[in-house]
C-alpha cells in the first residue's frame, strides 16, 4: 500500500547536501517521490509500498549522512 | 611567472561546496592547482601566471559562492 513517511537525517548543510540525500534515497527500489527540507532536516519519501527504515538508513548513510532515531 | 595566491571564499558549508569551487576555479586557463580549507574558506590557487582577480571572482559566482575582498 502507498505509504508516505518522514525521516530525519542530520548533517545535510547546503543544497548539495539535498541533492545527495535525494538521488541516493530515489534510488530505493518503490520509492515515487523524495522531499526534502534543509532547516530541520526532515526527509519526506513517498512509496508504493512500506520502505524498511534499514534500507532507508543504508541510502542515507550512502550519501554521507545520518538518520536520527 | 608561476604565481600562488590565496583568496577567502564565503558561504562553503560541506565537502560538495568545495568540489564545486574546485572544479569551477580549476577550469580557469593557467590554473595548475587548487586546494581548499573548508573552515576558513581558504582558496589557494597556483597558476602558470598570474590571474585576473575578476576571473577568479566570476569562477567562485558561477560555482554558487562569494569572494570575500
Amino acid at each position: 500500500m502507498a505509504s508516505t513517511t518522514t525521516y530525519k537525517v542530520s548533517g545535510m548543510t547546503c543544497g548539495h547536501c539535498v541533492s545527495a540525500v535525494t538521488a541516493e534515497v530515489s534510488s530505493i527500489p518503490g520509492v515515487s517521490d523524495v522531499s526534502i527540507e534543509l532547516e530541520s532536516g526532515a526527509v519526506t519519501v513517498n512509496s508504493t509500498d512500506e520502505l524498511d527504515e534499514a534500507t532507508v538508513r543504508a541510502a542515507v548513510e550512502e550519501a554521507g549522512y545520518e538518520l536520527v532515531p
